[in-house]
């Protein structure tokens, strides 16, 4: 084939969606009604249309939308040229931008990724290849997930809010229940397995005190036997004195314990004293915190996460440097829909190997604005796309849909401390707690 | 564009070369009169033709024969699946493969790399996309290379052995030159730099005693003055307490000391003591070796070389882990043709920062099996190919005659021990000499 030049981006269409999200309950508070997602769209000079899908907020849109005037008229092909644009107009994030929240709040890595997802899938279409064929091709055809339980009020989220919906069934019923003890996060886990035939099963703490919720690991073993590994997370809340208390009791029961403190040097105390692997996605969450997460052995398990990690490219190298350095590598999730599934599906099937089922939140939302509705999953795992570029297309219907609930929501970022206080006054999320 | 299956690889052409290398001295002894190379030609089921080239040996050129049966009939696009297919028939490579020589021996990193870059040569051109837009696209449009200075015995090296061709002129008559002293390496130099207008230079020692090499350091300064950054190779023959004497002596003039000493923890000893940046391409070459080199500090720069780090994507993680971990990157070379001179632009035009020129062999060769003749340096740069894949065609005239080179020449690996005893009989390699 003679040289091609581009395809050049001639437009970005920028899309805040708000999707439903039930009443889910961590230690920066409580998950509001909605989930704020923004989808990105490239159409290049031949009208080809790439899509990408990133956590949102008024401030993420703005950057991309303030990106514009550098992005139009590039080259798809041209990432690096692309990243380093990016770079000099935001800066390189540094490492306390990200923030003590659960979820990340720097702008460049999410800007990056938006853009190179929304490249890769228009590449792919142009070569006709699937993602996972630009990032070196597939290594597996079923991507493993596990199953990713949370504590909860009784509700289902969006208009229903605390309510829930009566002709719900089977597990969109079960989503809305409450699961504030022991006994409800097995019921949890038993719907959410029997539902998606996850094998693997990660319990998001850092909600009640350690007790209750070390309690909840020890009823699910009891529940699910050996045979199903448990993680835990409790956001980095806990003292280290509790951290290597309670890690030692679950040493028999956990496969990897993740983010029991804060910071690296808590982590690396707390790894010293346990035998229970550590990960992390809230202590070393950038590249430039590699080196001292290596040096003082602050985990054993980097989660990655593209929205985070600067692109799929970017956590490919991430897998390089986690292979290097026998360091275990995982997957982190937000609230999400089926774009961002399919890209870590993309990056899932291309990475040298899967030791840990990847975390996802995509039970818990019902929303989707892929052709086709929501993605399946067989056994826990997800099917690795065979069609050009990520292999899903936008339902322009349901993106005009989720957009309105944007519009009509009114949230603009995601506060989990102002919808606790909606429930419980006064409360104030803590850095550290127990 | 619909799906697109393979193109899958047909046939699989595997040809040893042996082309003229000039009597250059260094550690291990003295260089052949030809250099052995190895050029694979990898045509696909619709006729599309990749090429590569790699250092040669029959042991290497058998290996690549056994892996036919592996490859034959895969989708050129899966690279991660045919790493692992080639993975598991000769093992991962354990560093101690690399031995004592100031060349790599591995085999797996060899092979793969051949595979991977002819591999990359067919997708770019299904592509119409040259291989630095796989790798993400160019950040450059010159790829900087150093001057390569080698203690040398006159002669032409090839038909002419330890004679010159009289009817050679300007360079091609400087390069048969003896350079055994430092007035005869800055001749080479300043001829060297005449005609390709490098813009740093390294020289190749190890050859004499220190005090002479260091001498012609000082030479090159004298003749260059300071806006030409110089580095230097002993290729680890040196003790600890040389390399520290030296070194203190050399720290005004040098941009880097590259491998002085054997080993990492050697390394890690004279990079305490001296203020001058170390590089390596013999202590720390592999990610296996990576961890330590990075925990004992043995290295400042790592030269990276696609040939002995398992291709051109490989290379990229590995500069990756450089950004990552504040070390510097450069290139190393062995001598080549304009098929591998190809390959290590288009990794050079992908990598974030190119902070050293790099190395190449390139001016001591004059055969070339590309069309088109010898590629050309502009003040000491290679323009960016910018047809698709490699964007560098096989001569097969020039490659037949090479090829009959291989087979009039006798040679079946690099021992440039023996070479160096047909001039200096009993002459013997030793690991540590200064």
């Amino acid at each position: 084939m003679p040289l091609q030049k581009g395809p050049r981006i001639r437009e970005i269409h920028i899309t805040p969606i708000a999707i439903v999200d039930p009443p889910l309950l961590n230690a920066a508070g409580l998950h509001a009604p909605y989930a704020l997602r923004t989808i990105l769209e490239i159409v290049t000079d031949d009208n080809i249309s790439g899509i990408s899908e990133i956590p949102g907020t008024t401030e993420i849109d703005a950057a991309l939308e303030a990106s514009k005037e550098l992005l139009i008229g590039m080259d798809v092909f041209q990432l690096n040229a692309i990243q380093r644009k990016l770079e000099q107009k935001f800066g390189v994030d540094q490492s306390s931008d990200r923030g003590e929240a659960p979820w990340d709040q720097r702008k460049l890595v999410h800007i990056f990724s938006a853009v190179e997802v929304a490249c890769l899938d228009i590449m792919g279409k142009v070569m006709g290849k699937p993602i996972v064929d630009i990032l070196g091709g597939k290594l597996r055809e079923r991507v493993p997930f596990s199953a990713y339980l949370f504590y909860k009020y009784e509700g289902a989220g969006g208009e229903y809010g605390f309510n829930t919906n009566p002709n719900a069934t089977g597990w969109d019923a079960a989503r809305q229940l409450a699961a504030l003890n022991p006994g409800e996060i097995v019921a949890q886990a038993k719907a959410m397995c029997a539902e998606f035939g996850f094998q693997s099963i990660k319990l998001k703490g850092g909600v009640f005190e350690p007790r209750q919720e070390v309690d909840a690991l020890f009823a699910l073993r009891e529940a699910f036997g050996n045979a199903i590994p448990l993680r835990y997370d409790p956001n980095a809340l806990w003292k280290v004195e509790t951290a290597i208390q309670y890690g030692k009791e679950m040493e028999p029961i956990l496969e990897y314990f993740e983010d029991p403190v804060r910071g690296q040097a808590n982590m690396a105390l707390v790894r010293k004293a346990l035998a229970t692997p550590l990960a992390t996605n809230m202590c070393t969450t950038s590249f430039e915190e590699i080196p001292n997460s290596i040096a003082i052995g602050a985990e054993d398990i980097i989660l990655s996460d593209h929205h985070f990690w600067g692109g799929l490219k970017s956590s490919m190298t991430l897998a390089g440097i986690c292979k290097t350095f026998s360091r275990g590598l995982s997957m982190h999730s937000n609230s999400h829909l089926g774009i961002s599934l399919a890209a870590m599906v993309h990056l899932g099937a291309a990475i040298p190997e899967v030791p840990y089922a990847l975390d996802t939140h995509y039970p818990w939302q019902s929303d989707e604005i892929i052709v086709g509705g929501r993605m399946k999953f067989e056994e826990g795992a997800v099917m690795v796309p065979t069609e050009p570029g990520l292999g899903v297309e936008l339902d322009r219907v349901a993106l005009e849909k989720l957009h309105q609930n944007y519009l009509n929501c009114g949230l603009t970022k995601r506060n989990d401390e102002i919808e606790m206080q909606k429930v419980q006054p006064g409360w104030k999320f803590q850095a550290l707690r127990w």
